[in-house]
């Protein structure tokens, strides 16, 4: 009764057709992408404008329902999946789709938080300007979900993560009022920074409605290069050198194990690899550059003539074309392709001081060697920003699936841990959701727990905003 | 009784010689830079280290004692100065002076929060590195201060304010536990965002200890150039020609109106106005080059050639030498001393969005003319981050005391209420302190003070920390 009470108050809100309740309706909203999880709810509640977010919060705090916000529905940590209670409702943001504002001199676009990436990038492009967030799943995440997961992407070297891409919001409060951050300011000292609060935050302190981000000038040409490397502590002078080399031009530094490259050419053999001999690291750079292609040819020529003649790296080979930039970044896009076509792996987002990247894959590769011996890494990322995705690969022959569920905790406790004694983190770009909240736990400080459950209580006291996700 | 006895256990924590009542010894602490604002306190204390930061802070929950934490005391809104009440204990954080850690891999430097501005960036360069927070008070300022600021300075276009410079806090919080947030990670998303809070708090909702900066490298070349245009619109439309000439090269765009530089040339006759001609508008634009000074300068030639062909600029002129480009840097930071010279007046501190910077600039000018005629307006600032020092100097003749006295509200009321209307900040990079408190209380909304209130009795429920500031 009290269910039908709400969804009928939902329903009067937001129209009757905008809250699924019909399983077949509901379905695509209740699992995730990856299929890892699977949930239930009283309903998917589809509102179309802030107000009507704003009206469904007050009758989930009237009627206790406790909220989970969705956007794309393409998270990596389950985030924005309901638990099996059934008692929870799906708060779908998609239907909140418009671009309410293109400021070319401001340098902004305001977004409503359903708006999906790749139409964002779309309309920067439109007006001249370049929107650089940009990752896998961009053709159908949202931008809301973006900042509430404070994705990562490509383009972090250069541009930083969505947070440092966004100057306001606007957000539902968990007491259903509507906050107006939505400033398009460089600069504003004026009391708390709520704006970073709320992103990030998954859904669980309110829920971001829409979005002030950042644009920025259009380079006049993009070019790659890859690099051969003896090692990763080789990447790391070269990195420094590149950064002297190119200062802000330098958008991409990408880090590939040779056996990322092997496996890539195993499943994908039309994928050419682009050197004589075999190295054990490739890099791949990227140039974003205001002048012109040849400017940015030029520049890396330059480069690579150095690094050559100092011995950081190998051997070294630049794209001559639109067209071979792009099949660089396909042999780094097909790491992950390649891994599943291998077979079962365990997955881990991990982040560490840049400074620290040698020694880090060093010790955590010989730990597992000892401890988990016939485990194989796949080991590649954005080394420019510290991210490494370390990946562990079942042994060849054998049962893939015995051998992870054997040995999934024991790697997850050596990789974490290993990250954790170089002050490192646990997820760098995928968030906590409901996968690592516990691992999160437990690799906190209890003061650095303690606050973030001050600040959860004092916004969320009946916590209905999306509750067991970041913190239980 | 309590304060001797809070008194006797400040000295036994941290040495009685570094617990100042002395009137001559505390005098320094008790009044801002600006002399605007003279407070008391119970006694100034000055901890060696995180560990005495903590033990005060116990110490002053225990006593029900209010802390006004302080850096180097050059603020410009009386944030770190205690109230009048003599109740206060003013908190020094100027001992802890010391660079724990410069890593060049990772492009950091973890500095404690007593650290002199000035002493961060030599460090950086010794290591081959830049530290781009850059300020008028740099040779006295500490880090710890410009965080709980969020302090704005020369370099934002390009590299952006304290915050997008920090990746990592250790505090103090009002419990007086210490949080070690001292990651130097470009990715981490394990949680809410408490970095962001600290930062720009001015010391609120906890003390910040130390931190972990970003560092870039160092550019090969700074040159600057001076261009002539016919209106602050024009210098809009240059500010998008000279991004997408340069993108992130372009680190400085400076407007300075005619005004300006009378007021420069009047006061500081030595110094020359590099134009044939007057012009309405005065841009600096300076380019940080990675190549050269060669290249840097052959890219502002082309640019200046388009904008000309254009017609957005009247004239330009780019910078032949060092000693030149120093000599236009000079022109922009003789303004505010030529304002001194000239006699009183009003300073505003705002940001609106750049695009609105010109209607901004003439609807306030008129609106001013109107209700308080003979004001004369002396408007300059950092464009490219939409960031206006709008001043307004008494009129010419008269007693300037007296006229300030009888129209200061007026003008703020109305300079604020505009910046209100184009969906500006009161407080750009100033902070709000005691200065602006109530000014900022009036314009946020209802929904942000609850956030912020919230927030605030959340973390520091006795009101121990600087209370009085940001909030009341």
């Amino acid at each position: 009764m009290t269910n039908t009470a709400f969804l009928e108050a939902c329903a009067a809100a937001i129209g009757a057709q905008h809250v699924l309740t019909d399983a077949d309706d509901a379905a695509p909203y209740l699992g995730d992408w990856r299929r890892r999880y699977q949930g239930a709810a009283r309903a998917v509640l589809c509102p179309a404008d802030t107000a009507e977010v704003a009206a469904i919060v007050k009758l989930a705090r009237e009627h206790r329902v406790a909220l989970v916000p969705q956007g794309g529905n393409t998270g990596l940590a389950g985030g924005a999946t309901p638990d099996a209670s059934g008692q929870q409702a799906v708060l779908s943001l998609r239907r909140l789709n418009r671009v309410r504002e293109i400021d070319p001199h401001n340098n902004t676009i305001t977004a409503e938080a359903g708006v999906i990436l790749a139409d964002v990038q779309t309309r920067a492009l439109e007006a001249g300007r370049l929107f650089p967030l940009s990752l896998a799943s961009e053709g159908s995440c949202t931008i809301g979900g973006n900042l509430s997961t404070n994705a990562g992407g490509t383009g972090v070297l250069r541009y930083g993560n969505t947070r440092e891409l966004c100057l306001g919001l606007e957000v539902v409060t968990p007491e259903g009022e509507i906050w107006d951050g939505l400033r398009g300011l460089r600069k504003d000292n004026t009391g708390y920074d709520l704006r970073d609060l709320f992103i990030g935050a998954e859904g669980t302190l309110g829920v971001i409605t829409a979005a002030v981000m950042k644009l920025h000038p259009q380079p006049a040409a993009r070019v790659t290069a890859l690099a051969g490397l003896g090692s990763a502590y080789a990447a790391l002078d070269f990195l420094a050198l590149a950064q002297r080399h190119a200062g802000p031009l330098l958008t991409g530094f990408e880090l590939m194990s040779d056996f990322c490259m092997q496996l890539v050419g195993r499943h994908f053999p039309q994928m050419r690899y682009p050197f004589q001999t075999r190295h054990a690291q490739v890099v791949l750079l990227e140039l974003s550059d205001n002048e012109s292609e040849e400017h940015a040819r030029t520049l890396f020529e330059r480069l690579m003539q150095t690094a050559l003649e100092e011995g950081l790296v190998e051997d070294a080979v630049v794209a001559e074309s639109l067209a071979q930039s792009q099949a660089f970044w396909d042999l780094r896009e097909h790491i992950s392709l390649a891994q599943s076509q291998e077979g079962l792996n365990v997955k881990h987002d991990v982040g560490v001081p840049i400074s620290r990247i040698g020694q880090f894959i060093e010790e955590t590769d010989a730990e597992i060697a000892r401890e988990v011996p016939g485990a194989r890494m796949v080991t590649f990322g954005h080394l420019g920003d510290g991210n490494l995705h370390y990946n562990v690969q079942a042994p060849v022959g054998g049962d893939p699936k015995r051998f992870l569920a054997e040995n999934e905790k024991t790697l997850n406790r050596i990789v974490y841990d290993s990250v954790q004694r170089h002050r490192g983190t646990i997820s760098a770009e995928h968030g906590l959701g409901q996968l690592k909240v516990d691992e999160a736990a437990h690799y906190k400080s209890a003061v650095e727990l303690k606050l973030m459950r001050a600040i959860k209580a004092a916004l969320d006291p009946l916590n209905l905003m999306n509750p067991g996700k970041v913190l239980r």
